[in-house]
């Protein structure tokens, strides 16, 4: 029988910030692809448009004109999933009949008045002001709501309807259902094991080098051995930080150059904007901000749905929707070798 | 302060099969729809394609030929996600690097020789034909395999790349996320409420009618209250019944029916061939057949991808896979008034 080797054998791999399993088929890379194509996409985005809703002085559907913005730019989302009024449900409920209040805000942050830049092609001091800008979101919202998602959704194939540089904050009266997953796995894993379960991973592997495409003196972006999508990553601080208003300048800097980074990378990989959609989970808020949360570990999660072309996508479909996510190669497969890495020393 | 209205308030619900929460912004669907755009389906599929590797008769990858079938034709996946005979990764791992042996069989079952029908085009005797075919897997592959996921990929947007009708078999030597999580929910239910999760909720919906899509003396189709794709559907069994080969052979004959009157429904909504995953989730097999599995029942999930039109499809993405499942419109709005439904006695 032959040894186990993980590009050439299915297993099973632990996500333990989910307390799931993924199925890792290595070998599933060499079927054919004769399925869904996607459109590669647009690069004739005009720099300006005064009817597209997210230009500095254009008008959006609440009849709102938008400033002549020269850097970030947040408003009220016109179609919020979350409205801070909602009546509440009530709660006497038969079991299988439950429903719960939910309350919240839902914003959009313009991140440049150009819509023919992305976060890749900005300028570090342009990223840094996004930054500033998500760290204030978290202040500013933190006290009232117990979560604050900020996200953006990048590319057509990820569900976004304007090319204008941009992510949401979705604020909320209750903390959804995968921060809660994290919340209760980082938690059990500080008790059992000693040390902040992220804060390990990332020393780990730090050392190991496996799985590492970018890093510098704060951060560290790996594919994380328990990763679904192809491409997936997930962008570490090496220092124990909750959430995002802690991060010194210092570390705001060095934040803006590695998702530059990171994200230049996304794009050369299939010479194509890089569709995903990416998102911060910090400690919660609320009524967090006075308990010890020192489980937690700031990070930042990227999903990019490409698997072998800018215009082939893993479907995430059948079996991965009624049974368990499946990839179709290693995490390490799609690491780029040492050799290829920037020394660590050459960027800040 | 206005009384809470599920259509207009945003809300939480409950999947308690999933033990988590989907959050229902009905007000949602009243925003613009500017982005992607899906290809309409092919409508001109023939009816027999030699060099269709699902044909009967054509040389598939591994350069087997098909017979001639005139009915179902089963043959193992050329590009298998599990094999029988997988080495062990052992199970000495640190915390962080948890990985598992996983073992089983890929199968594709063709549902008809032609590759211009679908499941709702074919014959009840046909789609009998199809059940009585994924029962016999359940008794071939069950003694070896805890779990056997029948599903099926319908439309390029469901990630099928063969419109010949057909349907995935993974057997595997390990309890997958999603039925693991099934099963622990329903264990849990039967033990607080002394009746089967599922049997309680299928005689509660058949009784407000509020939800119900289409039923008969066997079966109900429910679009369940926790439903997070805009048109999911529960198709549920009257009766307490475990799995596939319990079914009498009059309820695979109202099981034929319903699923072509459900199918039927669906292509009709948008006027499409209706893209969707689908799949069977009955209690685990292997060494579980030997226990008392009565918290479970029978049932199959349809996960359909559109929202809006034939070509304007729900984006699960950054709020959705960064924090919690949204949905934009309530599944009472989506239910057929009762006026609209056939008379159950109407139909076998
Ligand atoms: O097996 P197929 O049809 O080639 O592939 C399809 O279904 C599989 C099981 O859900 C998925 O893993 C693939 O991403 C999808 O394209
Ligand atoms: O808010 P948008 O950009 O209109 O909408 C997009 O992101 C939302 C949040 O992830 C999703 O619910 C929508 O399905 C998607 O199309």
């Amino acid at each position: 029988k032959p040894n186990f080797d993980p590009r050439d054998h299915q297993h099973l791999r632990y996500n333990p910030l989910r307390d799931s399993w993924v199925l890792v088929s290595a070998h599933r890379m060499k079927r054919p692809w004769k399925g869904q194509v996607e459109k590669p996409s647009e690069d004739s985005v005009p720099r300006h448009d005064p009817n597209n809703p997210l230009c500095p002085a254009s008008t959006r559907a609440n009849g709102e004109v938008n400033p002549e913005y020269d850097s970030t730019f947040l408003f009220e989302n016109d179609f919020p999933a979350l409205q801070p009024d909602a009546p509440d449900p009530g709660s006497d409920h038969h079991p299988l009949f439950r429903t719960k209040a939910a309350r919240g805000v839902c914003k959009v942050m313009c991140f440049h008045p150009w819509s023919d830049v992305t976060l890749p092609l900005m300028q570090p001091e342009e990223i840094c002001k996004v930054i500033d800008k998500w760290a204030e979101l978290i202040e500013e919202l933190g006290p009232t709501y117990p979560w604050v998602q900020i996200f953006e959704n990048k590319g057509a194939m990820m569900g976004c309807s304007n090319p204008h540089p941009h992510c949401q904050v979705w604020a909320s009266s209750f903390l959804p259902n995968e921060p809660a997953l994290a919340e209760r796995c980082q938690r059990a894993y500080l008790q059992k094991h000693g040390e902040p379960m992220l804060l390990e991973y990332a020393r780990m592997e730090a050392q190991a080098q496996e799985r590492v495409v970018v890093e510098n003196e704060h951060w560290l972006v790996v594919v994380p051995y328990w990763a679904t999508w192809p491409f997936q990553t997930l962008l570490l601080p090496r220092r124990h930080i909750l959430r995002l208003p802690d991060l010194t300048s210092q570390e705001r800097n060095s934040l803006a150059s590695i998702m530059k980074r990171l994200l230049t990378k996304y794009d050369n990989l299939f010479e194509v904007s890089f569709p995903y959609s990416m998102g911060w989970h910090g400690a919660p808020t609320g009524h967090y901000l006075k308990e010890d949360m020192n489980h937690w570990q700031l990070h930042a999660h990227y999903y990019p749905p490409l698997l072998r072309s800018a215009t082939v996508r893993k479907f995430m479909v059948g079996y991965e929707m009624l049974a368990q996510e499946q990839r179709d190669l290693t995490p390490e497969q799609v690491s780029p070798p040492q050799s290829e890495k920037e020394d660590i020393t050459s960027s800040s």
